[in-house]
This record gives structure tokens, sequence and C-alpha cells, in this order.
């Protein structure tokens, strides 16, 4: 096999790196599959840079909310110390925003991070676990008005692909995670390698934070 | 919970459809995430039309390219019956090329479906398993070469976002799944829904199945 081969299907390696930051994923019962597996994608690939954890109630599998499961490493007793956070959305947010045992320990685990990022209503999640107080965030503009009802001390931007405010970073809906990611990447490792990561697995970006048709179609704009 | 609440996150329903096709996606080790979790995030969502199952070598966790495992439910041997069979690309497509009693039982099980999709490379599985012989097709730009030496007798397009010949549906590389898998949903129940849902998940389509700058960007241009 080639190297030109072993290079394909967004397989990109990048030499001499030796820290690799660890994303860890919150799962649980009814996450939305793309608002994890997108992300994942894009740090994947890039497995000289990121390491990939998932966690769960258990180890093993966690059903999303469209069906598919995702196989949890650890148990969240037993999550490893994540240098970046990331937290879906999906139905299972409803539950788990009125859980405060489990959004205690959220926020005891998430805090020391480097980065704590959400894609769509995971933001609820944070802003219910008080991780987002004091901070501008956005989410899913379908679930808006429920996402923003969780975090009344936090600064909701409806119209957003993503919101970045210091350490944390909160995307709108599913997709939106994708573009998030991108910008992190950007971010950490310049946006010559996130480029080139995008054009590995043939995604056309939005690259401007700020570009949201969806916030109209959803009866947010001139609510902020 | 009220409706509005419970039609968020993407969860669109569509009432009144008594039957549902299935899909089954075929994993293997070394699948490709997004090849898998794009279009189920689209499928899933539509669950009054579509039912979802995924196969592996056994049931369990199968190990995908960047890591992260997917849960087949049930092992090849014991697959269901698929409407649409989604088989995807990854590193793990390089072994499965070469093993001529799993093609030949992915041949068997695939030909009576109605429609026969792959993403990304999954496009030289099917061709090696004759799938697509006589048929036009694409593959992933960064692997076409080695995709298109696995069918001789295909008419490779090294242009195309995806390629639609009777019931045979192959896109490029890992995102152009999603979009591939717009396009089916727009044939099945029409363009409508398919808009519906792409706004539900913020997802901004390509529509065009002839838009590729990847084709370009590996240096297929011209070799058609």
């Amino acid at each position: 096999m080639s190297t030109d081969q072993q290079e394909s299907d967004g397989a990109t390696r990048v030499a001499n790196i030796t820290s690799r930051r660890r994303i860890v994923t919150v799962l649980f019962d009814g996450f939305e599959l793309l608002d994890v597996f997108g992300p994942l994608e894009l740090y994947g690939v890039l497995s000289d840079h990121f390491q990939i954890s998932l966690i769960g109630p258990q180890p093993g599998p966690v059903m999303s909310s469209q069906g598919p499961a995702a196989h949890a490493d650890h148990a969240y007793h037993d999550a490893p110390r994540p240098d970046i956070v990331l937290v879906p959305g999906g139905m299972g947010t409803r539950a788990l925003a009125q859980d405060q045992a489990w959004l205690q320990w959220l926020a005891d685990w998430s805090t020391p991070a480097e980065l704590i990022t959400s894609v769509c209503t995971g933001s609820a999640l944070l802003a219910a676990a008080g991780l987002l107080d004091g901070y501008r965030a956005t989410s899913n503009k379908r679930a808006f008005v429920w996402a923003a009802a969780q975090g009344p001390d936090v600064e909701w931007i409806p119209t957003a692909r993503w919101v970045e405010d210091r350490n944390r970073w909160t995307s709108s809906g599913v997709a939106a995670g994708m573009d998030m990611t991108l910008a992190i990447i950007s971010r950490l490792h310049g946006s010559e390698l996130a480029n080139t990561l995008a054009d590995a697995v043939e995604y056309d970006p939005h690259t401007d934070a700020a570009w949201d048709p969806y916030a109209e179609k959803s009866g947010l704009t001139g609510s902020d």
C-alpha cells in the first residue's frame, strides 16, 4: 500500500507532534448523532494532534436520538481528565438539564479543561450546569427558547453559527458543530491545517461565525 | 415537554407513513466515521420514513478509522433484508477489497435491494464485488486511482459530488455522503421534505451532483 493510499479517506497525518490534546465527548441516551461524529471525524483525522475518548452513563453502547449506538470507553465517574470537553445536543438533554447531581458532576469535571465546547442543545446543559454564566453563547435555533431558559445569566446570541467567549465555544444546531470544530482547529493549529483537513474530507465549511440563516428561519431575528 | 421541544434538534416527524424503508449500514473495522453518521443523521431524523440497522463482523462494537466505535446490531451472516444498502469508506476498505468471500456475500446480500449506495471509498468495495460493472460511479478524490482499479468495468466519473445510475448511488469523499443522502431523500420523498430536513439540522447542502472542486485539487481533472 502506497503512502498516497494511506493518506487517503481523509487520514491526513502530521508528523513531529509529541503532545496530543484529549477530546472527551460526553455521550448520553438520546444524543444527536452528527453533533458527536461531525466534530470527531475532524479531530479524529488529526490523530497526531488529538486523541478521542467517549464517556457515558457506563462503558458500552449509548443510544443516540436517531437509534444507532456509540460505544463509551469510560463511565462518567471514571472519565479521563479532558483537554477539550465536547457536549452534544439531542433530545436526551431535556432530562439531563433537570438532573442536578449530573450537572454538578459536569461542572466539576469540565472546569479545569482548556476548552469547554458544545454543539446544538449541548449548550443548554453547559448553561444548566452554570458553566456559561457571564459568557456569550448560542444553541440550536429550533430549541433556542428552551435552551436559553436553562441559563438566565448567559448572554445568548440568536444569530451565530458559533460563539467563542474565552475558553467556552458553543455552536448552533447539529451541522454547525463541524464549522465550529474547524474554527477551533484553526485557532489551535493554524488555518492552513484546518483548510487541508476540510479538503481531505471534502467538506465545504462556513468560516464566518456570524453566518446563520437559520435564526431568521426559526423566527429568532430581532429577539437579541 | 411541548411538541415544539420534541420537534427540535432536527427531530422532524412526518405522520401517516405506514411503510418505512430499512437502511442497512455495513460497518467494518476501519470505517470512516462521517461516511456513516452523516447519512444516518439525515435518515434517522426521518424516523417515520426510514429505520436504521447496522451490521458488522459480529454484533457489538466496530472500530472506526478515527477510533470511536459504533455498535453493530447484527452480524453480516444474520443481516436483515435491506431496502437501502449503505457502504461507507475508510482505511478498512483496503483489506476487504481483497476478501473474495466477503465480497461475494456483499454481492449476494445487496443485489435484491431497492437502492445500493456508497460513500467515499465504499464504492471500491461495490466495484470489487462486481456491483458497479456497467454502471457510472465516483469515489473519494484522494483515493480515486486506487478505487477505480477495483472495477475495470465501471465507468468512473472523477468530477462529481455524487453519481446516480439506475439504482446505484455513489458519492465522493466523506462529507459528500450527506449531499447524496439529501438527494436520495429528495428523490424518494420530494425536495420539500429534503429542504425541511436540511434546515432542521442546519446543514447547507450542495444540491448539484456535478459540484466538485476536490477533483481538481486532487489532480484528477482531465483524466475522465
